[in-house]
């Protein structure tokens, strides 16, 4: 127990603006229409809170529902989904496969885009070109996935893995600015899906804007001394 | 589709022999009493029907059913568990915290064990010694979370966690011997588990003995040319 909520609500989300993990719980929250209270953390000086509530890993996101935590972004939006079953599933109820297709592409997008992103925007030379190639190899592989006619990873639901990559998509603009590409003519299906997440109130709300991505990278290359 | 089984198997196993990754999932079939076929693959010459099944990330452990491939040994964990969740589950049915800390475990064990395992048999110096004071720190972690008097990681059940966790007990001998320290000392009630867990037959009959791991990593560091 990392101690009740005090202001009555029962979910609590321990986050930091501009995270594409934290964003994937604020979306869940969203599509399944349940209210809680946003506690901005400020990660140069962690606080209390979030020390109990993640001891392991000392990292946002953290769900706390009536004060208990959950921590780990896919994990928490595997909690939502199970513990609030009636609204908005992000896993189709009862097809063991399809659920396992939507979390292998859950996983993927957690294991290479964040990591293969942020070494296109902090390496030069040979190492960044390198992570550019990567990173349209990823978005090219996640181009494929959605395939032709397909509106979500899924088929026609919008679902874990969209969570997933959603925010992402306001780092695809960093990403083409420091990497030379352009998402929308190397990866066609996956820019028109970016579009059919953008136009859901619960992603249009709740993921950064381009220019604030490309601006928060620009911050910490600044304070990197990265030129 | 990558092929139905010929055998007569409705489930196939691509794996290699001393994978604790291919391991998870056959101990996890043999809890569930399910017959499959092994396959065991040559990852120095990988077959058709591996890169077919796993085209994206090209590696074992793959479970066929019925020619269906699903990839990554979590997600063949949880897919085992809700295509068959007659037998023996590995999630608690109805309890979504517990399966969200079941989840954390498993998902603490994949991302830190096996990479920080083989920069400890793979360095030397500084970058050795920096690796193995923090495989202790994992470890001592793993055996804080089972606590006292818990038998397996979510209480009397071997579940999630446990899989996940079991088959790396027997690379701990090569971590102690590589590393100079004792599991039994350090983490006295992580050892007391792993014995737990040796008692199963399901991992008793899947999981490598220790010296034949350790043997393993011996003639990968001549392989790679590590004294």
């Amino acid at each position: 127990m990392a101690g009740a909520a005090k202001s009555g609500h029962q979910l609590q989300l321990l986050d930091f603006w501009v995270s594409p993990f934290g964003q994937r719980c604020r979306i869940a929250l969203d599509e399944k229409g349940l209210p809680y209270e946003y506690l901005e953390q400020d990660l140069a000086n962690k606080s209390e809170l979030l020390l109990r509530s993640n001891p392991v890993h000392k990292k946002i996101p953290v769900l706390l529902h009536a004060g208990r935590p959950v921590c780990e972004s896919l994990i928490i939006l595997h909690y939502l989904d199970e513990a609030f079953p009636s609204s908005a599933p992000l896993l189709p109820a009862g097809d063991a496969y399809a659920r396992a297709q939507a979390r292998f592409w859950a996983d993927y997008v957690d294991k290479k885009v964040y990591e293969c992103g942020t070494r296109l925007w902090k390496l030069k030379g040979e190492p960044q070109a390198q992570a550019v190639a990567e990173m349209l190899d990823i978005l090219r592989t996640l181009d494929g996935a959605l395939g032709d006619g397909r509106e979500f990873f899924g088929g026609a639901a919008f679902g874990l893995a969209d969570v997933a990559l959603a925010p992402f998509t306001s780092w695809f603009h960093a990403y083409e600015r420091f990497g030379g590409f352009s998402v929308e003519e190397e990866c066609p299906r996956l820019a028109a899906w970016a579009k059919r997440c953008a136009q859901r109130p619960s992603v249009a709300k709740n993921v950064t804007p381009p220019e604030k991505v490309y601006d928060f990278i620009c911050g910490l290359k600044k304070r990197f001394g990265i030129e």
